[in-house]
């Protein structure tokens, strides 16, 4: 490809609006622009990478026994009613109706139509396990687009979904997918990722792992441990708590605290700090608006996913004055609630001594209360966020909170869509069963930008050598030299026949302007010859990712090429044999 | 891939509602699943061939300096009102408001993304010429989807825009894009298709080219002169029309034919036939509501697309009498019309004499009517159809009338997007300049079904080497017989070793079933082993195409298989090298 023709424009300038370094890099080297929000076109580099991250996908998923299909963008309103979806998924899913009145949705995801798909057409246990997958482009609506191709509408995502006789079964298949999602993304070429425990969601399954880029600008929260392979997303994490083995201070004392009403203020006023107090949190629940108040410890904060885990209910805020409580007084001790009202004690209090809590009493609370003495009949549980000094629930090493980016998640959906839509399998004994499902998503263009996420310095893009658009840079200076241009010409042609996928700067411009911009467009390889270069029968090397430099005689360029692309594949090709993961900090 | 595990089911009775060849045997064969009207689910064999399409198109896109891009199927409301197509595209388009109330279109055509991606990034004449291009999902809904996957409302599509400096530079590289598309043709397997001249419709341009399949079952009517190159979408098809070169038979008479309104009927009365008869046709115009009559010959019909170009206007019907004529009585003499109406007389009258033709008066006609006497004044123009029986205009040959499936198309846009979206480039001296574009597109879906119309057979769905979705369909009889399974077994190990394409009937059922199953889903080489081969140690290889049928030593096997199907793809690679076509009926 020569770049005077390619479309697309390398920008010197930060575009308004950009915060993320993949957004911004993205838009600057020119392989993408922004057609609405959370809206991109792929200009032809980026797409390039797109087909490259796409094969590596779909090869993986073949090699598990994938079977890909194509599912329909819009669908029918029916397909939705019949798992209860087409009500339960609010804004983020489009609805139109078509020229006939008919409603119909633009897919955000496929368990529906896979099933659609398995039904009536699979009829017997022996045709099950299989696993169909797609990649295809996917709209969801969501309310704050950001951060590029991070957090967009459009997007192009393999979906995949298996159905299973038993949940062995499933489980056993669920390790192979996990295992080809580690090999997808170091093929892709990440080190920095992760897989977590986390929330199912509107999925509505029971076990799932998502695949975390790890990087300080994710919008996950994580939770890993350096020392046990334990992992998780914040919204489902554990930990041992920071614990505070204090004594008995004394007996309970009621104080005036008047405006004191939040956990600072009582603590400067009493002298001590937020984790010797037990706080009250209250919600309501969106189901039938039952008052839940939540106590813990001052310095962690509820988690509501976890509570509503426990109340199987969305959670609105209330104004606790409505139940005949106390607000900023509220406590752990003699609390009187309306009836069918929910109450939980974090496990942060378990082994609390000497604290503070509201005394259930207008500008009063209460000091020296004791876990053991005072709440000795109650049931902890877990219903706070991990927090900085928290420890490994399963190996005690104190936890390092970080964050990621979701670049792919696995579900054991269990039999939520089968069951719902009808479809059955005869068993050998001749009865029939629902079978039970897995669904397996990776987002295409969110891994494109996660991995600029990890790669990129401040010059510009890195591309690992397996998805790059172009293994190589080719950038001749001085091309109004008869001698640069007319060499260049043949280097070009050699290196399409020896099919080196190559980029070549044919422009004539200032070395400034063709340095810069194939360190901002980042393929593996740059090489330049110049009239110094030529000199010596020499063409300049330089690799992008280590800066390293490297003189290469013309009459083995060609050749050389070929080595330092292939090493880095097979470099990268092994690595991703072994599914294990290997994340470390450096 | 196990038969036992590929996800889909044979049917051996033909679908409800189906009639077309490739709609009946995608269905039965377990290709497509209906999921809405005109939406399709793709089972894994229709996905693989859609994939292997996909794939010629792109390698012949990027021969011609093609840079695939992506675009988006959402796009907001601005870029379409850009070009004006916001309103001028009626229910096809989609229309949705995103959840802030945004207006969003599904796109159905790209030509404004396609702009938008090069606006403001290309802006100098000496990076153009270039093309980009996409294959990807577009949602049309259409009023009427039917025949499977030959008129769907989703689809997947490659279009490609290309953008000039010159109307030369276009028409150079609009020819290398019709060369293109033949060679895709003839790589896909077709051997029944041919280019015509279109109607540009709705894009807007001038120049443009439509490939059609040639089968009996095509919406489209398609003239073809068998001895030139002529041919032509019937819209916009000229001939020679048959002549009736007729003596003057006397002076002008007015005749009473009372309630005889309809050519038919007056042509019983007065004793002559439709060919020597001058009937109106009338319409009003969309944009003013002005009267439009239309003189021709009575054995013609009024080619309306001819006729709103002369009219610019569409056209609706209209009640004559509002205008005080005399409906059933209207002829081409004494016609007094209201100030601002249309009358064109057909070249279908140049010449004609001794005809019949309305007294406008009611209840009366003329006879004895002459061109060369009473018409001579007239200008004919050209606004029927072609006839069967007409001649070529070019070399004077009978023209035959046949019908097509369109799979692809090519326009010369002109500025029409350029100018509206106000895109322009610098030029050598320092004027800027509107790119005048090319516009390409090719149905990936449709193309596929075409093929299935032009080599299916009455046993079931017949797959050029090229695209067939897997090569081999490896058919052991007796599975219970050890030996046949064992040695099956093997054999398909050898197969994927040696990276051939084989869908393996590993099922234990009847040998009928496995036979049936094979040809309907018609993989170009069937290989059957059973105790009877094994026997005789060979295996019996039968080709779908011709039923050519062989007995392969064992030990060949591999290395047969190999040639064989390496064979048919160079035989068609070597046909696709020239991008002559050379359509003939047999």
């Amino acid at each position: 490809m020569k770049l005077s023709k390619l479309v697309g424009e390398r920008i010197k300038e930060n575009p308004s609006g950009a915060s993320l370094k993949s957004h911004i890099l993205l838009l600057r080297a020119g392989y993408i622009k922004q057609v609405s929000a959370g809206i991109f076109s792929l200009l032809p580099p980026a797409q390039r990478v797109n087909l490259k991250i796409q094969n590596i996908i779909r090869e993986e998923m073949n090699a598990i026994g994938g079977q890909e299909v194509l599912f329909p963008v819009v669908m029918p309103r029916e397909l939705w009613e019949m798992s209860g979806r087409y009500t339960s998924i609010k804004d983020e899913m489009v609805r139109f109706k078509d020229r006939t009145g008919h409603d119909m949705v633009l897919g955000m995801t496929h368990e529906e139509a896979s099933v659609h798909m398995a039904l009536n057409t699979i009829k017997s246990h022996d045709q099950l396990p299989f696993m169909i997958y797609q990649i295809q482009t996917k709209f969801r609506d969501e309310a704050r687009p950001r951060g590029g191709l991070i957090r967009v509408r459009e997007f192009t995502m393999k979906d995949a979904y298996s159905f299973h006789t038993s949940q062995e079964d499933l489980e056993n298949y669920y390790k192979k997918v996990f295992d080809a999602y580690v090999r997808i993304y170091k093929r892709i070429g990440f080190k920095k990722f992760i897989a977590v425990k986390s929330d199912t969601g509107m999925m509505g399954g029971k076990v799932a792992d998502e695949f975390m880029a790890v990087t300080d600008v994710g919008e996950d929260r994580l939770v890993i441990c350096p020392h046990c392979s334990y992992s998780s997303n914040m919204e489902v994490a554990v930990s041992v708590k920071a614990q505070n083995d204090g004594q008995i201070a004394g007996e309970l004392e009621e104080v005036f605290t008047g405006n004191a009403h939040t956990i600072e203020d009582v603590c400067v006023l009493l002298e001590t700090d937020p984790a010797h107090t037990a706080k009250a949190v209250c919600f309501k629940t969106e189901t039938d608006g039952k008052l839940v108040v939540v106590f813990l410890r001052g310095d962690y904060e509820v988690n509501e996913i976890k509570l509503q885990k426990l109340v199987r209910s969305e959670l609105l805020p209330v104004d606790v004055e409505e139940f005949g409580l106390s607000g900023g007084n509220i406590g752990c001790l003699n609390l009187h609630l309306p009836e069918g009202s929910y109450v939980f004690f974090d496990e942060t209090l378990k082994g609390l001594e000497n604290f503070v809590t509201g005394a259930n009493k207008k500008d009063f609370h209460l000091k020296n209360v004791s876990a053991s003495r005072d709440l000795k009949d109650v049931e902890f549980v877990d219903v706070s966020f991990v927090k900085e000094g928290d420890h490994c629930a399963f190996c005690g090493h104190e936890l390092k909170l970080t964050r990621g980016i979701e670049i792919g998640n696995i579900f054991q959906l269990g039999t939520k869509y089968t069951q719902s839509m009808g479809m059955k399998v005869t068993m050998p004994d001749g009865t029939t069963k629902e079978p039970i499902m897995g669904c397996y998503g990776i987002g295409v263009g969110r891994s494109l930008a996660s991995i600029v996420e990890e790669k990129a310095d401040e010059k510009g893009l890195v591309w690992p050598m397996t998805i790059a658009p172009w293994h190589v840079h080719f950038c001749p200076l001085r091309m109004d030299n008869e001698n640069v241009s007319a060499v260049a010409d043949e280097i070009y042609k050699k290196m399409l026949d020896a099919c080196i996928e190559v980029l070549f700067d044919d422009r004539n411009v200032s070395v400034g302007i063709k340095l810069t911009d194939s360190e901002l467009m980042g393929l593996p390889i740059r090489v330049i010859i110049s009239p110094k270069t030529l000199a010596n029968g020499q063409a300049e090397v330089t690799l992008r990712e280590s800066g390293e430099q490297l003189f290469i005689n013309l009459s083995d360029l060609i050749s050389e090429l070929k080595v330092l692309i292939q090493d880095e594949i097979d470099e990268i090709e092994e690595y991703a044999k072994s599914p294990k993961i290997t994340y470390s900090e450096n």
